[in-house]
């Protein structure tokens, strides 16, 4: 595990806005999370929190691994497919994932009753593409990557008029994950840090614009071998890198060279990046299971994964538990 | 599924009292929930409630499946344990378990320093066996059945002045599996029905106590294989069957001949009585696990089982999923 200080103090108390940098580059989006909490009632439920031991001392996990399609990623799909105008959901929608986002996707479509393209790469976990089928949304598999699945998300976008619905850089997706913030503030009212994983940033950029107005210390988790985020943040700019095979498959993908709004907002958010590797994470998982019968996939244990390796939360610490789609059999195999 | 309504009306809200019959035989002990609570505070979790879609509609799942030790035996056993006198911590405790109730009362040991011998099935779940071996307690293989575990711990508790720790039929154990009501009650203020797995009866009779006094309708569900409480208050007086093997092992073993409390106050306090088989529960795991990404053990899904299998609730329903100590093995094996 590694971790770094991006800031000497904790943060004021400051209404959450979208920095300026990202302002800049598409317009001030101002987010209203408890609108979007009131949008997306219906569609998500209020994820309970448990309190559990660890090394680091009593820490309250938001289990959105229970979260309706087992990952917070119906919240900011949800807040962005409602917003949608008659003529966009009539026309359909489509989008690219390695899993958790397109199982959300396909489960909104079908709540809401349109139609719904997701294009994964060919790695993608069979529980979340059997979710998807379910959903009854189409399945396009896209080779070995997950840049190609995106590729293809964005063509048939273009030709066919869908909507594409991008899984992290999109203020009304951000505002959706922020929603998590509103319950777990009411859940666990003296918070003081919360963990949160990382990935594209939608979940660090939503969650940590509302934490940290409410006076919260945020620190963005990430996988060795799924850290685009903080290797752009340490280059300047968005990078590129290449694929790597991960426990933690839900936080793979590259953050866009053209990122628009999570790069930005996860600089300005995250007060500290620690990064945690396979056999933690993988550790993780297996104590979630046995300890708590919490069944949790890799990405979503990374929290928890920084939080028994070493890491020391200031105070009163929680952290996001951000999805369970995990197979039986790959399960097993992971916590044995 | 069998069901069968014993009451004609839901029952008024009345104080909670064990019923005359179960005065008679033990004198009168005063259920004191609140205070139980309190006692135990440091020991047990507040468990979280999920609310999730089933053909009977929305139900509230109150998951003692993620409570400390794996199942809500902990809630009883510390209760009693907790009220031992200096000279009984000194000379120990001893239980029969097929494995929650081991499990419980070796943590409970453990977490205030005293000494404990738990006497179990050779079929106990080698999950439930890891868990009283770290929780450092002495463990005492008993042969295939239940009755020679109860048999082995009676003579220990006689020959060593060990206290026996009861797992269902006992005062305090009852107020502390009662303590569950008080959370839920505070969880889904509105609550009408509540499912209760039944075995023993310790379960049913604290919550049952509790919730009938709030007003809420008590609905008992048995595995068939291990529903001996429901043959007895069906035979009018305690009866004794042979173990059979069933998905729902933590709900088998017998009521006791010599019943003191439970068979009077569940056949008081339970207005209907539901029969689940092996196939119904078995798919009941299995749709936790794949649907919601909990571990429940087959005893803990019982009342799952009669929603998804035709049983209807009157009003707003919970049920309590009671444990999920199930080794990942046969579990995999279960939900394939």
């Amino acid at each position: 595990m590694r971790h770094r200080d991006t800031t000497a103090k904790s943060s004021p108390a400051v209404a959450p806005a979208i920095p300026a940098t990202a302002q800049d580059r598409c317009g001030p989006p101002a987010l209203d999370f408890a609108r979007a909490r009131e949008r997306i009632r219906d569609l998500i439920w209020r994820t309970p929190v448990l309190p559990v031991e660890t090394p680091a001392g009593q820490v309250a996990l938001k289990l959105e691994s229970l979260q309706r399609t087992g990952s917070f990623k119906v919240r900011g799909a949800a807040n962005r497919i409602l917003k949608l105008d008659r003529a966009e959901r009539r026309r359909g929608i489509v989008a690219a994932s390695s899993g958790n986002h397109g199982r959300a996707v396909a489960e909104v479509a079908r709540h809401i009753g349109i139609a719904a393209t997701v294009c994964v790469p060919d790695w993608a976990d069979p529980l979340k593409l059997r979710g998807i089928e379910e959903a009854a949304a189409t399945l396009v598999f896209c080779g070995d990557s997950y840049d190609a699945a995106e590729e293809r998300a964005a063509t048939l976008a273009t030709s066919r008029g869908l909507t594409l619905i991008h899984p992290f850089d999109d203020p009304d997706v951000i505002e959706g994950q922020g929603t998590i913030a509103l319950e777990l503030l009411q859940q666990v009212p003296n918070l003081e840090e919360l963990l949160v994983p990382l990935s594209g940033g939608g979940l660090v950029a939503g969650v940590g614009l509302a934490a940290k107005a409410a006076g919260v210390r945020v620190v963005a988790v990430s996988a060795r071998r799924a850290s685009v985020m903080v290797q752009s943040i340490d280059a300047g700019k968005p990078v590129q890198l290449p694929d790597e095979e991960t426990v933690a498959s839900a936080l793979s993908g590259g953050i866009g060279l053209d990122n628009r709004l999570t790069f930005d907002i996860v600089k300005e958010v995250a007060a500290e990046h620690v990064i945690v590797e396979e056999d933690e994470i993988r550790r993780a998982v297996a104590w979630c299971f046995h300890r708590h019968r919490l069944v949790v996939e890799g990405g979503g244990a990374v929290g928890i994964a920084a939080l028994r390796s070493g890491y020391r939360p200031a105070g009163c610490a929680a952290t996001i538990v951000s999805g369970g789609n995990v197979d039986p059999a790959a399960l097993t195999a992971l916590v044995d």
